[in-house]
């Protein structure tokens, strides 16, 4: 019998069928389900039963430090299962620390982020931010042939970081007439990717990139990485958009280039600080879009996290090797 | 030597290029120049060695009517090729109507259209009209796991119309995941589409149909032709996206479709009156996107329109069948 430490929304939503279905593939489990107010606490006893914890979306953010605190008490806790992709945040490193093993949900929702990406990229492709503003004030106002926004085909875009989002970023641009790079630290070719390129290329690729997407997880290398010498490297009316990590970037590097009209407009999911400031010259920007960590928000994502949790308990009980499963860097 | 009536803005900008590319080709041409005062009209001696008259998009609509003021006095006109798709205004049935053969330019601007009603739907299915209010207020406000939209996997766009735009807007669609149904007169199976049908079988397709797109030619049998009773096969909280013509739509009641919550939203880039009116509803609802007919803006179409009319050049001048010739219906 496994104990699974679990939210009350997962419990409440999925519980029961969850638990079925692991008894289905043979694996019994006991649900350890956190309290619904987030200031309770879980039982000393039934925290100390737990060997297994899912980090299921609905804890973030209000329950985080309560799922936290519950895992440090479990003394049995052997593996977490993580409902996102990216584990920069120090908590991740203290749980590999203490041998408990981590994975993560990396994939389930890359279509969703990916094509709020391309949503992102169109909205401004497109010159959205001048037909929304026409709504807003009931004005009638198409732009003249003079004005009009270069066509998709024909330009060029930078994908840095090739997960499976980084992957459906560049496929989708592929398909929408772009000329595609792809930038990681093992070039081997990509699917849907024209050029495939190691990072120690980068400064040669920027001149000619007119959309940059950071699709990478946030490590040493890539702390701050999109700075000011790295956006002046981008031809004058590039694009930026960040869908990964808000310390990718040099946010003040990015509003100076935006302010001076080098970076001709950007797309935001993701900030140095969140929630972002309202002081941040950011949301007021005409040619940038605001968008609050939520990029991945899809129905669809929950069932997708579920499926692979369930896989990677069979995985665990027969012993088998995890999906997803990070390691100590 | 042919005699082309053309705009001074494109006298201006490709006049010379585009007399060298005609010579180069063995078409002697002599542009007849529109006057830059919209008021002003062209001379009646040019007129009247205009055999051919060049509707390029610069004209709509500041100088339309001093354009067709113009071809009406010139009595040698023989042709007239046009930059736009959609020729319902009774003007061009007038242009045939008196022996003028007319050309358009469909498919030159469909790549254009399809991604700026590709990012409406985005814009729609990804929830950005929330994210765009917080934007405007500086207000962190992700959804949560609750409010989060449908996956584009699984859900099926039906495009009514399948020219150039219908046909790209469905490969673009199918691409991100939808399920595809494309209905038009001939329902040859046609690449990128699940599924075909002819119009007899739309109110059999609608109950299924999540998001219906709009990309017909304005006729008889189009006119008026999303009425109340149409948008009620749709299920609830089934979208609509409209590029074609804005009197395909029964706008009152769209209108009253979504103010009722049983369409959930819309895109749309054409109105039954253009301007669309300020008091109109549909600029405030929240789930509603208005552009203003301006959906095919892009730097690119103007070059391959000019291309598309060289190419009918040489064909004129050999007597061969001209691309996109409309015949009188």
């Amino acid at each position: 019998m496994a104990g699974l430490l679990v939210s009350h929304r997962f419990n409440a939503k999925y519980g029961a069928d969850f638990v079925a279905a692991a008894k289905n593939n043979s694996v019994d489990v006991e649900l350890l389900v956190l309290p619904a107010d987030p200031e309770a606490r879980i039982a000393d006893a039934d925290a100390a039963r737990a060997s297994v914890a899912y980090f299921s979306s609905d804890i973030f953010p209000s329950h985080t430090k309560q799922f936290f605190s519950a895992t440090r008490k479990a003394t049995a806790l052997k593996w977490m299962q993580v409902f996102n992709a990216g584990v920069d945040h120090p908590v991740f490193a203290s749980v590999l620390e203490r041998g408990v093993r981590l994975t993560t949900s990396s994939g389930t929702a890359a279509a969703p982020i990916a094509q709020t990406a391309i949503a992102g990229m169109l909205l401004l492709a497109r010159n959205f931010p001048r037909w929304l503003a026409g709504q807003r004030e009931h004005k009638w106002n198409p732009m003249l042939s003079a004005d009009f926004p270069r066509d998709l085909r024909g330009q060029t875009m930078l994908v840095y970081g090739l997960g499976p989002i980084g992957v459906e970023i560049a496929r989708l641009a592929r398909l929408l007439g772009f000329n595609t790079i792809g930038v990681r630290r093992s070039a081997a070719r990509v699917e849907h990717i024209d050029e495939m390129h190691t990072p120690d290329k980068l400064n040669e690729l920027l001149p000619k990139s007119d959309w940059l997407v950071i699709a990478c997880p946030l490590t040493d290398e890539t702390r701050g990485m999109v700075n000011a010498a790295l956006l002046a490297r981008l031809p004058r009316g590039a694009h930026v958009i960040n869908i990964s990590r808000g310390e990718v970037v040099d946010e003040a590097a990015l509003v100076a280039a935006l302010q001076s009209g080098h970076i001709a407009g950007a797309y935001l999911d993701v900030f140095m600080q969140e929630p972002l400031p309202a002081a941040s010259p950011l949301w007021d920007m005409p040619n940038v879009v605001v968008t609050p960590h939520n990029a991945g928000a899809s129905a669809g994502s929950d069932p997708r996290i579920n499926t692979l949790f369930l896989d990677n308990l069979k995985r665990w009980k027969a012993s088998q090797p995890l999906i997803n499963e990070v390691t100590k860097s």
